[in-house]
């Protein structure tokens, strides 16, 4: 066992998931992975973007941002600098598809939902922790829809979502990378899947090595592992 | 007694000052005036910027921003509109001045010290309740420079900065404003003080009628009054 | 006596404001505290934005900018830089705030005034005279609009409105600073007010030591007596 | 005759220079051609560009912009529409590239001088009026500049440069267009030339008809007696 | 005979006009000039501009761009460093200015036509081999509208347009500059003629020395001659 | 067989790759993945970016553009709307990564290599072909600045990369995607990979229903044999 912080390979971080964390928006959590933490919130407006007017659909997209000191050295903020980063538009665009996944849009009705993920505490994994936990934000924000008479057309809460990373950390495969892990691990894989087992997206990247298909095989075992935790987590949190 | 809230006019909102928020900052503070909660960091930077350069002084700058539903309708994000808007500026400018003049900068050295305002839920004075939680968080900072052996030229910090609202609603003065008093007053009038009594700001505006030189003395004298609790919550705060 | 111009402590420079000055806009002013001079136009034109639309009333919005070379170091043209400065931006709001007050809006009708506020020379006190100055070309702006038979509501004129800035400058209250003040002043305060003696806003800044209570009420004093004078010139100059 | 001004077909509207016009820049002249009205300055500063360095020899640029309400309609303020549009960035690299056909880079010595040319009433022509008073802007910096002792290496100014715009309007040839006249033209030309007869620029453009080669040398023969007035109103406004 | 390629004075280079370059545009041409080669499209979209909506005509708008290495030292791209510079834009409203001297809008119909030049590799007269090839592009696109059905109120082509540059080299008027000879050149002259003869545009600069009256007559000569060639390309190309 | 383009799910389109394509880069190729066309230019400049100064090895970078009609409908030209999209940014940071891959830094020396890889013409796979045509033009960069004695550390290339997409189309597991494919695919996944059969990148999204693992191994079987075929079209291209 050769992790930074003793955990097992396929051992998660502590999952904490807090729902109604802020006031205003129609879905708000709390997501904690370890100490990664995020404020995901889940707003809901009429209407939808002008390529879907007039075809009865709903439409739900994402923004993703950091705190400038979420991290160990302060980073500059996006609004000041005038313009988001690649890595943010890349990290917004993945949460969005990831949690379009979950809903049938058809049933939605013209209603957009924004979902804000905002980090207010890094240590690797913010953009599974934020998959995760905004898809908990997103069942409320079902729920309220529903509980105002707003959703007519049928529950478009297809499935869940969870997200969690795995790499390959000196050799060997491990599940939820914390960020001393995440720096030095050869390859970095995101994985989104849904309750079922199927895949949504799945992203990985050799920072060092070219990481071999057998590899691929064992860092996708230990998602589908982490997984089912997370499912629960989120089960949980919603049983409340 | 006519505040929404059932509170005296002369009244605070409950003030929680939580140090060590989050983990990665030098300074870092969650404010709660009531339901405005401001996470508040202090960075601190080795060097100053240009116009100081070799001056052997440091600097104090500040930003400012609202997660996009920390309000009641969600705010477009600034970073993806690609500019801070001009309500943000201002009050990113009023917290530095206002921070600015608790320090001896010639004490401080080269450093930087960039102060981070992120607004997490917002219920009206979420420009004091940004001054009053950063100034904790400056003192964090300058501590845990002293006491990595950084601050050679003695102690920079000269006072304790807190601000507080003040206002006229339905004709009386009030102490704090949350939002549906803030939206509905005739005059808000934001006050900067050092704990020794003197004013560091003093920003007043009819949002209605014109207020009159005796509003004005009555609104300062409330504001006099609340400056001793949030002096007295950072003491206590800084303490623990 | 101790001001750098040889001015008494309560002593406005010499106010010249000239109408017409321009020949394009509703309103044109070229208004001068002493070596401070600044172009005020008013613009009118249908329609209001869109957060006022279908509701009968108008709406007025400020602009204000600098020429590159209007102070003593040029200053990078901001449409250059790419974005209006914290600086600027405030003061635009600030007169915009305050030229509203002038005006009872559902009397205006569904237009919309725009107030460019550009500085031709600085030498300290832009913003104030930009709305004494400003003031003027609304009242033009306003008379042409009722000449062309547009203002069917009544007189959407409330009161007439002024602005001067007061400081600590070496210790004694001054009135109308000019830049070598201004620079050196502990205490900078800006003032508007109507001509009943009533306050829209009060700004004041501690550049270097706190103000005290009876310092403010000091500057008052001074700001109050400027103000008659404000006004007056006003007065003389709509008379011609 | 046929101009709407009553003028003859090669008539100059009144050219006025007034020089000093404001008192911070090294050069600061108020040119008028008629109606039309531009502040140009022309400020020094020390160093040169990247491209430059340690060349030992000087620079100059310019920059162009309009107040809003310079015409007819308002126009977007520049510096909040967050860019310079295509006209504006035209006009300045027109003026930067003719007067620098003025000096002599090398006599110069490493400095630069920015060249503001800022319209504040707008009636046609106003780049050909912006190039004929910053050239007296540029003469007069340059004599402070030899005044204080930095122009060292002999004087830059190699010859004088003038502006004016000739046009075809109603089939003939006429000379300093006018805004009823420029928006009606067929053919507008631009011609920059030096005192001894030489073009710096000739930018002709159809707005309708193309023009014939005749019609261009007519043209040209306006442009160049213009041109005449044009250096005598320069050198009576300098030798005051 | 003085020119880095040998040719002679008078002399274009080697002109190849390539129709059906790419296959989604209406129109899409290569157009080379010797090692000047550029992408030219048109493409026709429905609807007009705001200022031209309900008036019942169309529109041509041009964009221009090179690849960041279409040039001896890499460019940066100006996508990514968030705006087009002065150059581009000036180049882009030319060939926009340039092509709509083409077309009768009134028989265009509401419909826009956007026509892009793509510099790929760059040896001088980009902005002419542009305007030469864009013209192929658009008659294709006007054809392949008419073949559609689209062109109902008549032929909208008026006239066909070609550019070219001359200019002074080493004390000779020269024809069709390449990159060697425009960046030595004393004058840089860019002429938009019709094949009648009529000028659409003349854009000449001094670089260095100013040209003569004379001059200029020399160069528009040539200028003639090249267009005789030019259109007789676009002829032959439009002919396969 | 059920692919619109009538090829075997195992069949690449055709693949062309030139080198020498434009005259100034280092290196520089036109990539035709059947319709597919992409200009990737290879620039070689001295120095590195801040973050790696004094280290003594070398950088990649890489940007990816298309001209506004390199697809079936026009797209806003990037550098016009002032920013690059967020698809935009997300490949030219897969390509840069990609090609990172393919050096040892160390033995590259203080250059920076920029990528450009500009799409002349879309038909779906853009990002693939542009990898696998930059990693060419990235061989003759290489040789040429060895050629010029450049390369001092030895040779800075570790392995070949090359890239293609694999999907599941109507159920089918189906290699290298074209436009038709692309847009109705129910998985989409880009792989990247090493001549030794590792990978760089996998990249999987599902658009519409989620995959199962057994569609991922055989969707990377395809990329394998498909890969195989890029290698050899590198190889022999680089044999000319």
């Amino acid at each position: 066992m050769n992790r930074p912080s003793g955990r097992g390979n396929d051992q998660l971080r502590a999952i904490r998931i807090t729902r109604n964390f802020t006031k205003h928006a129609e879905g708000s959590v709390l997501v904690e992975f370890g100490d990664t933490r995020v404020i995901c919130t889940v707003s809901v407006e009429q209407g939808v973007p002008r390529f879907l007017k007039g075809q009865g659909q709903g439409w739900l997209t994402a923004e993703y941002g950091m705190l400038p000191r979420a991290t160990g050295d302060r980073n500059q903020r996006e609004a000041s600098r005038g313009k988001q980063g690649g890595r943010t538009l890349e990290i917004q665009r993945l949460i969005g598809r990831s949690l379009r996944a979950a809903l049938d849009m058809s049933k939605l009705g013209e209603y957009t939902l924004y979902v804000d993920c905002d980090v207010i505490q890094a240590d690797g994994g913010t953009r599974t922790a934020s998959i995760t936990g905004a898809m908990v934000a997103l069942v409320d924000a079902l729920r309220l829809m529903k509980k105002r008479g707003g959703l007519k057309g049928g529950d478009p809460l297809k499935q869940m979502i969870a997200a969690v990373s795995v790499g390959m950390y000196q050799g060997e495969a491990v599940l939820d990378l914390d960020y001393p892990e995440d720096s030095a691990a050869e390859t970095d894989l995101n994985v989104v899947m849904t309750s079922n087992g199927g895949f949504i997206e799945v992203q990985g990247t050799a920072e060092g090595e070219p990481f071999q298909p057998e590899q691929l095989n064992a860092m996708l075992a230990l998602a589908h592992k982490g997984m089912q935790e997370l499912f629960e987590a989120q089960r949980l949190a919603l049983a409340d």
